[in-house]
């Protein structure tokens, strides 16, 4: 029913819907389903103990500071903490490089703020994450997918995409959401040549690349970046860096940040002011209690070690479950696999009979700007418990292999 | 110096700015100056141990779920308070008519993002709250300022801005940031029926409603709407009501709400998924644990207690030390009052001068949209100590002092 107010909405809205991945949330919230649905790190790991210590550390020595108002770019020691976190990766930064967001998809929407005119074109790996399309809808961003394979965006399809003058270009190089492929170290070699030559700013989004469980580490594009150009006091090259505390703390706090150029980070700090002042003081001060000090080294050892089994079983028991012609993702690292069902299904058909079954995945579409992927879908590997991941996925594969049977 | 990146701004970043008030919370930073500058509620009555025991018994008995990502609209036992204590005031929604928000700021920019359309006309107080005109400006609003007197909005003056088809009518209408006025009854009531017979919605900003020192509580607008219409199961007025645990337990956490009908909940929620997924799931359960049960309340009675005593000693100073023709006004709750000095001082240059002599206050021309106020000013009560609030006022009125001196 259109009411009154529907009438009032700004034209931006018609863009504006809600997350199928949120909507399916709801489902994972009955707790008879095994959701792999849900993007949840695994809640056994927090540190809940160090949280506690930090709590009442921070309350006991400062106190009213950590619930007063605070500055917009955000908790000095924790910025500086960051700047050396990231020098530790080959990148020299200092603070004033460095703005804390309340959560990354906070850092997605002030980048499309201050970026985004009407009718800009988006450069977007094709899946990509859901948010990111989400966030930039809203300021009336065209995307134009770039495809992606098993090792990450197609960089020798990029340059006529470049040609069309797009505003940026919107990468998650490692264990990327949806899919969990990773981008090649030749890839991001080439990425970087082809945005410079055409002037085209990299936003490198990297929430999952401490949590790698094999394989060698590969230079973040900021920093491959920042080796192509002549030796700058302070970092002000092409790329504009996200990484966040939601999968190595805990998402609850709503903690991450953006590494940028001065003057991004000055127009992020202004877009910022308008859109919440800025980030809770308290988690910001409780955050560093907690990472500094080397926890947070030891802590994403843990989890990496947590998720790589995880991620183990549920390889395992696709490989024992699934049908034949089913494909998945072998992700290096990260919260993500990426299934592909035979051609002749429909993982959205497929989703309310899943859901019957008490188990939940995300339909694969939701994730493609312009659609595709009608047979594929995501699974994440974090939240669930072994035992859990084995029983989720026979289900899953139960329901496959009914609607596959259905078809002859 | 231009770079390459200023080139690349969107075009509405052309009118962001970085607030005067947050500049000038720089110069507060000094602990020398004596700072009525800031809106910072008092840290000396922070609830600290309150946050102390909730944040043990949260991470003890939920740990799990307060640090894991949460749901959009907010912990539900929250909002189901959050309606329970709307009923006290006279006003029947239930959690479906609430959204959490990342402070009130959060709500303001949200509300621009789902009814601004470029060009759209806002009615404002003149002055105002100038975080809702840095929100606003990025949405594309102009602004059409309402005169404002100790009364609150001159309504009489409404009639003819009406006309003019504005999206929305923002009010603040408790204690005014940043003149301290009181929204008179009988302007409530014509400003509902204004409101209602050209159609256009208000936006009622309550962030110091519960603050009131003297005098009986108004009802709220949304209150007084609701009352003028059908008897409705649920809420579905022509107002969208915000207020926040900023003022009553502290800013750090960033807490606020909306309250308004169905549709617009769901919208803003839209808006908020692409904005920062959700609130922090942490600071929501810990204010709940905090504020339930009774100690909200109590506590409210304390800091109107400590910010009447700070008022009175200002106000006392005030008439103590300012020149002859100084006016102020006298706000009957909140943290703000607004004096005006002599038609021919200008309180933007007097500010270098008062900063030199360490005291800081808002020069009141930030608060108007379209100019105004050249002999103005803004001055909190609520955060500094009674000595603090006497020697200030001293400082500042010797600098006012001298001015007027040279210009004989």
């Amino acid at each position: 029913m259109q009411t009154l107010w529907d009438h009032r909405f700004a034209q931006r809205t018609q863009r504006m819907s809600s997350s199928a991945i949120r909507e399916l949330l709801k489902f994972a919230e009955n707790p008879d389903v095994i959701s792999f649905a849900g993007g949840m790190p695994a809640p056994d790991v927090f540190p809940i103990e160090q949280f506690k210590e930090a709590c009442l550390r921070v309350l006991d020595n400062n106190g009213p500071a950590s619930l007063q108002y605070g500055s917009t770019d955000g908790y000095t020691p924790l910025r500086e903490m960051i700047a050396r976190h990231s020098a530790r990766y080959g990148i020299s930064v200092n603070s004033d490089n460095i703005l804390i967001t309340s959560g990354s998809q906070q850092a997605l929407d002030l980048l499309g703020k201050i970026f985004i005119n009407r009718g800009d074109r988006i450069l977007v790996e094709s899946p990509t994450y859901i948010g990111a399309l989400q966030a930039w809808n809203a300021y009336g961003a065209e995307f134009v997918p770039v495809p992606l394979d098993e090792h990450g965006m197609v960089t020798s399809q990029l340059e006529d995409r470049l040609r069309a003058g797009p505003k940026f270009i919107y990468v998650l190089p490692n264990f990327q959401n949806p899919t969990g492929a990773t981008l090649a170290y030749d890839r991001r070699l080439k990425l970087i040549e082809l945005a410079d030559r055409y002037g085209v700013p990299i936003i490198e989004d990297d929430p999952y690349g401490q949590l790698r469980f094999e394989g060698e580490n590969l230079p973040a594009i900021e920093v491959l970046d920042s080796q192509t150009r002549a030796q700058n006091e302070c970092y002000s090259g092409n790329v504009i860096y996200l990484s966040t505390f939601s999968k190595t703390l805990a998402p609850g706090i709503r903690l991450a940040w953006v590494v940028a150029p001065p003057e991004v980070i000055r127009k992020l700090i202004q877009a910022k002011q308008g859109a919440d002042l800025h980030t809770s003081t308290f988690n910001q001060i409780v955050a560093f209690e907690v990472a500094h000090g080397g926890f947070l080294d030891e802590h994403v050892k843990l989890i990496r070690k947590v998720y790589k089994e995880r991620r183990d079983v549920m390889m395992d028991s696709l490989s024992e479950h699934m049908p034949e012609d089913t494909k998945w993702t072998h992700p290096k690292g990260g919260l993500f696999l990426w299934v592909t069902l035979p051609a002749s299904l429909d993982t959205q058909d497929l989703f309310e009979d899943a859901v019957a079954e008490k188990v939940a995945f995300v339909p694969g579409t939701s994730f493609f700007a312009e659609g595709g992927g009608h047979n594929t879908m995501r699974l994440n590997f974090s939240n669930a418990c072994p035992e859990k991941i084995n029983e989720g996925i026979a289900r899953l594969s139960s329901v496959v292999k009914k609607h596959l049977a259905k078809q002859h």
